[in-house]
């Protein structure tokens, strides 16, 4: 599974006080640490209310750069922000993200042509996240036809099927593993999957247990990718030993730190 | 998930111990155990090379009864010995186990007939395990329809698609775990599944780790029991919470306490 570590996000107070003041040193920090952990991309987000966030989403991006060879996953509502920032990027990023509303993906899937850029598209419409696995698959489907008209093949779009919190939306958990595996039945290539991993916890106790708990289950069900927590040692071990039981890595006793030290993709 | 706790079985050398002095203190001991952290069912098992199997499976049986209320998971490959302890059992039990082979499905069928046992039927034949899932399911298709033959509705039937070591047999765990999902489209109602856990893990490093990590993604796979270490409390943290993520139980702060006292199915 690609791991897309989650923590240079302007929402983590070091963060957001490292953009305002222009402080690279946490932000040179946290790559090198999710790096080292086993990070194979980096997400950057200026965080909620930035005053300039097409400048801070740049300076954040060549700080990261100075330090990490790793592709970033350029998050932001802003398209501005994240087309700035894909002029300056070394390798292909990874756009995050677009929903299945019109307007945006035309903007969004030209970016990712223009650029080389992957893209996350969320099953969500202007309506909202929906409840059940068909309607997600639907809005999918939706995602994968027009990033097809802007030559976007299906295997650089990962659908994220939006995950909510346990504790307020239970009823969604089926939900999102049935549409892990149906989105695959999409199209030839299937396009990718990707969840925010940590909206699954949101409020609860227990938190990093429900995090790789979901994390495993998900991926039995052909999760390819995930936002989270890369400095979670157990979630690292949990999903090093969800790909040995998939047969993705070949066993070895070390297989954790194998898994660790493979983040260049 | 029904958890059926694997401890009271002679491979382990007190228990083996235990049988050959008939002294019941560590019997009832585990008895005990394994029902306060949460088991369902209790698996009696006199383990391998027994002088009397039917005698030592008898004692167990009584002694166990003794001091849990739990039904028994009766383990073995003798069938006098199961019969024997069919006998005596307070409460309906399960027959573990039998593969699909022709004459043994018809004793044990209608042993658990007579008896109203629930029973475990091995998806493997005279020449062994298959490698892959469409073969798995063929046997659990001739186990189902011999259950019904003999009136035992296929919800009575759990199925065990037989896990191996993924440091030998690494490519048989997604035929597993695929085994499980199509299984359930054999009958209606479907046949529920069952796996051997530690199975999975022998001669590995990182036992638990893989054991809870395998249970968990056969849980989002459809997996309704597993044989167990019902005092391993991360595996039955890890059980709680995928059960909570599945919308199996209603999510509360204390949901993993919640799932231990609810051993009484």
């Amino acid at each position: 599974m690609i791991i897309i570590g989650e923590r240079i996000n302007g929402m983590f107070k070091d963060i957001a006080r490292a953009i305002k003041e222009r402080d690279p040193r946490p932000i040179q920090e946290w790559a090198r640490k999710q790096e080292a952990n086993g990070a194979h991309y980096l997400d950057i987000n200026v965080g909620p209310g930035s005053p300039d966030p097409v400048g801070a989403m740049q300076w954040l991006v060549e700080v990261t750069q100075e330090v990490s060879e790793l592709p970033l996953c350029l998050d932001s509502t802003k398209y501005d922000a994240i087309e700035a920032a894909l002029k300056i990027c070394k390798h292909p990023a990874m756009i995050n993200s677009v929903p299945a509303v019109q307007a945006k993906m035309e903007r969004v899937f030209a970016m990712a042509a223009q650029y080389n850029a992957e893209v996350i598209g969320l099953a969500m419409s202007e309506e909202g996240i929906p409840k059940d696995a068909d309607a997600r698959v639907a809005l999918a489907a939706e995602l994968v036809a027009n990033a097809m008209a802007f030559d976007l093949p299906p295997d650089r779009l990962f659908i994220d099927p939006l995950v909510l919190p346990c504790n307020v939306a239970q009823d969604h958990g089926p939900e999102v593993l049935r549409t892990l595996r149906e989105v695959k039945l999409i199209s030839d290539p299937p396009p990718k999957t990707v969840v925010g991993l940590s909206n699954v916890s949101q409020g609860t106790k227990n938190r990093e247990l429900i995090n790789r708990t979901f994390a495993v289950m998900a991926m039995a069900n052909g999760l390819d990718a995930a936002i989270v927590d890369a400095c979670d040692d157990e979630l690292m071990a949990a999903v090093a030993t969800a790909r040995i039981l998939l047969n993705m890595d070949i066993y070895c006793d070390s297989y954790i730190d194998v898994f660790k030290k493979s983040n260049r993709l």
